[in-house]
């Protein structure tokens, strides 16, 4: 059993849909010292768990990380089934349409949600969960090993709208809007959680001056990511006025980092509207009672992100443009 | 019939749960040259619609306006009880425990319902409806006379919230949550309708200025609603920090006598939440698609306040300490 990763650096196993922020949030791992990416777990969301597994592998290909635990977790839903994805924002790869090396290796034999209970144990108490997708293997999880939380150091999700409007309804963010049944599992859980929801991600945005130095950059990952870009920025051009993409999954992964800290984030009750009811997917965050200054709810164990420190844009180009692994693919 | 009330003024119907803030939007309608209150009905809420009458008479006594029929409406909500209102913020007897010289008389002797209904007949087209509590009496009127949309100008309902916090739950607010299912019947029907929300009221305020100009009025109406906020100011000290209150039914008051106006008020789909679930009684309001400015939804009919065009306090201030009718008590 080992405390922290290799050097010291805090073990993190992120789970994902990748997706091109996905994919960011990824590479940002890689790219950070502070922290050492033990395993990932795969989940339908922005495609199917087995095309992001896939990205995921060939990702890490490129990192020269083929070392890195990949699995396979959930193709459907708590209570739903996977309706195929959105390859109007992310490609029909999922990776923007970017053609990416094949990686040499499978994903893992175990699911997701055994590979996560597995490094749980393995680094007893040491281990952080990134979320970046919806939470259905962290459900599971929960659900084969009640004690996970006991063995996890903190939970960081992309996930949910506060005050903001939701992305796939009025109020529903689509990582929570599409399983809400799970992040109801995750958030009453009772570990220490971080949500990061689109009140923060949408307000954080690369540009195209970000993109020319991703296509710039010292590594064939981190070009990729740019190249990705290009379909990622026309999907926002209604939503912002001009070519730029929001920062979600990045965001989740700067926080658990540690690199970006919230300015503003009151520990809160949650509550996932779990109905069938045209709230379904809200993460109903209760801040009445912040007008004078965030207060921390008594027994509230989850933090909702409502400002950062910085702007995450440039800390994020700079931590990628810097990525120069001697085992990465020039 | 009468296309618009005696001078040319505008006939307005009130539907309220006198209340505090009720007292205070009455009071503006009174004052109010381009209006003429023709008829006010009752429900419960901050008090007993019972109650709510009793207030409603009094204060329209002090003001000389005898004429003007009230009409107690609806007791309990479609589908729950009345709970017995929030005498914490608006006192025993739902007027600050100000003691009001009683009236005359006694309250219509139809249903507020039927007395909307007669109204609107008798106006036919002109009349316009002001809602300043649960919408329980419109929703009766409603499954009484389906065809009421098309006798009715125009409705003004403060509710709801559509990107604040609730305040009877972290998304609903009270006028609303007491009677969802009322409040769905009235954004379904079809006419135009403005919803006032606690995004606007809340952000707009009375202060201890405010008060002393009240006090100071040349009518006993106005010097009584300076002698209720004593207590409602209290109540909002935890929220503003400071002795103070919010603005909600007189800015539907003079949002409906068009003396304030919207600079920010887009038509979105809303709906409410009916389900028993945590959302219950939130005012979906869908405001995806508003950052680069306000974009009116193809097919809504509801416009929802987010902004005006100037404070509300000191319109309000200086229309009540004019208020110098020749009938009302000095």
């Amino acid at each position: 059993m080992s405390l922290v990763g290799s050097g010291g650096r805090r073990p993190i196993y992120l789970d994902c849909d990748t997706g091109i922020d996905d994919s960011i949030a990824l590479a940002y791992l890689l790219a950070s010292p502070e922290v050492e990416l033990v395993g990932i777990g795969t989940v339908s969301g922005n495609v199917s768990a087995a095309r992001a597994a896939r990205n995921t592998l060939d990702l890490l290909h490129l990192a020269g990380r083929d070392d890195v635990p990949v699995a396979i977790g959930a193709q459907d839903f708590l209570a739903g089934s996977f309706d195929g994805g959105v390859p109007w924002i992310h490609g029909h790869n999922g990776v923007g349409d970017v053609m990416l090396p094949a990686a040499p290796r499978e994903p893992d034999r175990r699911d997701a949600a055994d590979l996560l209970r597995d490094l749980a144990h393995e680094h007893g108490g040491a281990l952080s969960i990134v979320t970046v997708g919806p939470t259905t293997n962290i459900a599971t999880a929960l659900a084969r090993e009640p004690g996970l939380p006991g063995l996890i150091r903190s939970v960081t999700t992309m996930g949910g709208a506060a005050l903001a409007p939701g992305n796939i309804s009025a109020v529903a963010e689509a990582n929570i809007g599409n399983d809400p049944e799970a992040a109801a599992a995750l958030l009453d859980a009772g570990w220490d959680c971080t949500l990061v929801p689109l009140d923060v991600t949408l307000e954080n945005r690369l540009f195209e001056r970000d993109c020319a130095a991703l296509l710039d950059a010292p590594t064939a990952l981190v070009r990729a990511l740019g190249a990705m870009l290009d379909i990622y920025f026309d999907y926002y051009v209604p939503l912002y006025g001009e070519r730029s993409c929001a920062l979600h999954d990045p965001m989740a992964a700067a926080i658990a980092v540690g690199e970006v800290r919230s300015r503003r984030a009151p520990a809160v009750e949650i509550v996932v509207d779990t109905t069938r009811g045209p709230g379904r997917g809200q993460t109903i965050c209760d801040l009445r009672g912040q007008r004078l200054g965030p207060v921390d709810q008594p027994g509230a164990r989850t933090r909702v992100v409502l400002e950062l420190d910085r702007p995450l844009g440039p800390h994020l180009v700079e931590r990628l443009t810097r990525f120069d692994a001697p085992e990465a693919v020039r």
